[in-house]
């Protein structure tokens, strides 16, 4: 009975992790959150001094934290917004004043060559600013933030400097015209400021301002969070609940209420901080009515509801958003491989960056210029920058809706231009050359998401297959629908994607249809590959831990996979023996059981092995200097969150025949159980 | 190290549970839930045996229970929704004939005692069901769910006579004009349907499906109970995410992501399918406008959106609804202890259910007698039921729209009336007079919820309040943070509710103000006294845990609490003890702590203890009878939930003597834990 939960601690770093698969093994440089003193006696005799209302004034602090999370993420949020929207506003304007000079008198090459060339010098910003300063910063950040809350620290990930590289380098991304978006990053950008507002210090500026200290250790860091990755994605997408849903489905294990509550409060922060300063820049001060970065416009039951009958339609919707996902995914993939091998070195990078900025001008330019879908300008004039090229006058050219405009302006139009503003022409060729860029683009040393390249190509063939079915159909409602299969065939993600997307269609009548679709999707999507994300985490060998154990370790227990013999220390201990431990490369564990001669007596980390060593906290010395004084938890506090490595400790010989007591630092009940897998989710172990 | 996890196992009836406090001390008529065989041996031969299509197989069953359990939700909400307003319709125009017939000629009491007598008359019935049939569908039945979902099972709160009695009783108490609303039922309804549907069998009707089998148990039964209650909340107030996060605020600890979404999935059908039936049975099919029993009515930012110097204004009503909802769980706190010591009788109670019908009925008359606010009959004739009275042609009775009116519709008028429809003297009186009717209606002998009732005088102050700042306000606005100042301030839900007042207006910039009011509401409110709920579970004597420890106990072990000496069986144990310790009241356990000299080795819990008694599984007879057919698991799962008590299990002398083996019946693996209170939520327990 003894040896399993032995075998369990000595594991913490062990084993049932899956192994990774590509060729380089880079496990070694991600470390696991699991910095916790909350059960040592340190900690239970500093909580015994708080009073009541000590208690009081920490919960009041969190909520303080939260709210400073949302408006700081929802501040974030507008400052992008607004850059993004001059920038390429200025851009657009630039090229189409040029094209419409050269429509008439030839010689639109030139305008070709601007457009590429100011889509490329853009890129080229974002791409240098991500290669050169923070490689961190690249790609949409989910999946590093899912690794994070999963309970996997990937160095760098929530420093003050990715957030600056990581904003300025999505707004050029966006700006420079990829097939990316501003989404994804808002959800690595609230996590960002979460850990820095929470832990009242910067590491990047090498600033400490004392306060919050209590919040530092890992489980109250990885709530803070969490709650910034709701704020993001509240911002992102004018959603707090879909936000909330998205912290619980990507880092909770056990249900806590308060912390809940205090995530949604930073998500309603941040969605009404955007909103309210989106409302002061456009001038209608008070007009809550922009809630998100991207917006699907208002979806009106009456106008597009759908029928019982549609539903099975849906559903092959659905069907056929799971296979384009898994299609993109498997590209993105070999894409994937192909870059580690070969484009790893930055100036590469930011060329092939460069590189795809200017393919994507000069195929959106072809397409629009040999497309001849005209189409007339209505009254109530849509399009932000109608492209006449050589339609008639009074008409717009309807392939530059699609192709000559921000992202999210083209999934607003796709969604809500009335039938037969695009021919079927026009959108098939729209998204087989749009899913190519966009899944060439992922992975790109640039700062981007994946989202609204999703939902616009998904958009794309929905409104097609909407067209296709001309008798009934609404061809909005049938591009919503196909923007959802499309992104929960390429993600993934289940219940928060709902609530997202129904969140931001604001009309909760489609609730089950767009489940019903990510369901499928995600059905049909998971029978080829795995999801974008877990697929990026995997390249990037993280050790991430899914929800559900694999099948074949189900009836694994703790004594089955443990190494042997069991690491574990004695209650008082030989300080040259921890040493040698800690020193001990391949056993590079993070917690040890401590023992006394039946059983198990309690458990102790790495991390809190190392302060003592490093403050030598060694029985004799007390003995003999009196005076010194008595380690606090401030002081592991103090290290926290970057532990010296044991090699950068001196330790004596004549030190190494001191013994430590370790009693006082150990968590005298740490949780045994007999199943591996639960264990390792990180909740069990460190509530 | 040894006695504390031998202590806690001894305790899981043990002493931690806080001690009621009223004069009846019923505790023992409650079981907890904990009857669970998910880790023992046998368990896991079934698993081990079952194929990897077996697993697909249950989990798609689980699939299609919760499926049904929406389905037969929602449909059940549908049919309360089309009795009431058929039954209400009826009486309604009855009533408006003799009033229009005596306005002039006189004689308007003969009107006041029909519509006194019909009301009686409606409640009566609802009344006679509950208090003979079957008393545990009285009240709102929310209570009940929080209890059972907290793992405290209260007998017959899940069976299908209770359900029965629950929607004829709802129909009849809100046809009787009570102050009472039918969305609280639904949750209860929601909850018995999902425990029937995902047993397979009903005990009422004596019927056993042999349909879902494998999931009698306990963890089974509650994960879809959870989904019933979603589905019950998600037909009330046509919002789904807000169901799932009711779930999970009452139930879970355990986050389980296929879990939450199964409960989505109920939530989503039932709103769906309440939408398709009513959109049928208004001859409008297709048209999905009433998601919920409840309607809100469409708040459309533009004509009434909010500044942000309102919000502290907001906050304002928030106190002034905790204040309020203190009073009111005060006032019905005091009526509730009167009702247990003199209105136990079935009769008595029928007797005051009638009681207060006919004062409602009379005190609505007065009230529309002798008010003088007469509006215009606008063209748009918002008014069901416009009483003219003695306004003048054309011009209707303002306080008639309050008062002669389901409570929903006068909610909803409250919020979108245009400003003037009602002056504040009838909104001040309707405010006082429907809050004692509403206090004093809670908690009779009828099923009904008090949820609607406090949104009506919330939303009647806040209108109120709207009205007196006249300068900027739209006073629907207002009434729609009182409402929910109100209703927060009484039943002190928070997150969930937030999420469902946010789905119920479809307006998700209300996010923030609602859940500023709601959160000040609970703080205000809970510095006076408990929720509602919490309050008649406490008069039930009902052994709750709340989600936050007591203060007091943060730091009991379970040693200290522990009851001595410890009660435990060896491994190979003799069948006269197992029978002396479970007959002994004294220590009324249900789970044991295995042991073999040096430790503890498994628990083992009585109602598995009955069962093998019953079977007589004792080694020697196995041994003997060869032929005797090993115990397997469908032997336990038939038994569940009902138990026989021990003392129906005859022993003879001879077989006491007998020893029998638990080793293949105990969890091997129980949780250890240090700390008694989370052991006591029953996910740590039972995961």
């Amino acid at each position: 009975m003894k040896t399993a939960p032995l075998a369990l601690f000595d594991s913490v770093r062990g084993c049932p992790k899956e192994i990774p698969h590509n060729e380089k093994l880079l496990s070694l440089k991600y470390e696991s959150l699991d910095y916790d003193n909350s059960e040592n006696q340190l900690f239970l005799e500093e909580e015994r001094r708080m009073s009541f209302l000590g208690f009081k004034c920490l919960e009041i602090s969190r909520w303080v934290i939260c709210g400073l999370i949302g408006f700081l993420t929802g501040l974030i949020a507008c400052c992008i917004d607004i850059a993004v929207e001059n920038l390429a506003g200025l851009k657009y304007y630039v090229v189409k004043q040029n094209i419409e000079k050269f429509t008439e008198v030839g010689g639109l090459s030139i305008s070709l060559i601007l457009w590429a060339v100011l889509n490329s010098a853009f890129v080229m910003v974002g791409a240098v600013i991500v290669a050169f300063f923070e490689p961190g910063a690249a790609g949409s950040g989910i999946p590093q933030i899912k690794c994070y809350l999963n309970g996997v620290k990937i160095p760098r990930v929530v420093r003050l400097k990715t957030l600056v590289v990581k904003v300025c380098g999505v707004i050029c991304s966006v700006a420079g015209g990829l097939a990316v978006g501003k989404e994804g990053p808002m959800i690595h950008s609230g996590a960002v400021v979460a850990a820095g507002v929470s832990q009242g210090r910067s590491t990047s500026l090498k600033k400490d301002f004392k306060i919050f200290e209590y919040f530092r250790r890992d489980t109250e860091k990885r709530d803070f969070v969490s709650a910034g990755a709701a704020a993001g994605v509240s911002a992102a997408f004018g959603a707090p609940v879909g936000g909330v849903l998205f912290s619980l489905e990507e880092g909770a294990s056990f249900w806590n209420q308060m912390l809940t509550w205090r995530i949604f409060f930073a998500s309603m922060i941040s969605t009404f901080t955007l909103n309210f300063f989106l409302s002061i820049y456009n001038n209608k001060p008070g007009d809550l009515s922009s809630p998100g970065l991207i917006n699907f416009g208002r979806f009106e039951s009456d106008s597009v509801a759908y029928n019982l009958y549609e539903i099975p339609l849906f559903i092959v919707m659905g069907a056929a958003g799971g296979l384009l996902g898994a299609l993109f995914n498997t590209l993105n993939y070999w894409l994937t491989i192909f870059r580690i091998r070969y484009v790893h070195r930055p100036c590469l990078q930011v060329m092939e960056a460069m590189l795809v900025a200017a393919v994507t001008a000069t195929v959106s330019f072809a397409m629009i210029y040999f497309s001849n879908d005209c189409q007339p300008l209505g009254p109530d004039q849509s399009e932000d920058y109608p492209l006449q090229l050589f339609c008639a006058d009074g008409e717009y050219n309807s392939m530059a809706t699609a192709f000559f405009n921000t992202p999210e302006r083209s999934v607003r139009s796709l969604f809500h231009n009335p039938p037969g503003s695009y021919n079927p022409l026009t959108l098939s060729l729209f998204t087989l050359t749009y899913f190519f860029l966009a899944c060439w683009t992922y992975g790109l040393t640039v700062s981007a998401g994946v989202f609204i390249p999703s939902l616009l190509i998904g958009a794309a063939w929905g409104r097609l297959f909407g067209i296709l079915l001309a008798v009934w159909a609404v061809p909005g409602k049938y591009a919503l629908m196909g923007a959802a299969a499309q992104l929960g065939g390429i993600v993934r993600m289940t219940l928060s994607l709902t609530v997202i997307m129904v969140e931001a269609t604001g009309n909760v009548t489609y609730g089950l249809p767009i489940m019903l679709v990510l369901l499928t999707a995600k059905i049909v999507g998971d029978y080829f590959v795995e999801g974008l994300y877990d697929i990026h985490i995997k390249l990037q060998s993280v050790p991430f831990l899914h929800l559900e154990a694999p099948a074949t370790s189900h009836w694994l227990t703790a004594r089955e996979v443990m190494g042997a013999p069991v690491t574990c220390f004695n209650r008082i201990e030989k300080v040259g023996t921890i040493v040698d431990v800690l020193s001990n490369t391949s056993t590079n564990h993070n917690g040890f059981p401590v023992v006394v001669p039946v059983a198990i007596c309690g458990l102790i980390l790495r991390s809190q092995l190392i302060v003592l060593l490093k403050h030598k906290v060694f029985v004799e010395l007390a003995r003999s200097r009196l005076t010194q004084r008595k380690l606090q938890l401030k002081d592991f506090r103090d290290a926290y969150p970057r532990f010296p490595p044991i090699q950068s400790i001196h330790v004596s010989q004549d030190e190494r025949e001191c013994m430590m007591d370790l009693t006082e630092f150990m968590n005298p009940t740490p949780y045994t159980v007999p199943q591996v897998y639960t264990a390792f989710r990180k909740d069990s172990l460190c509530i």
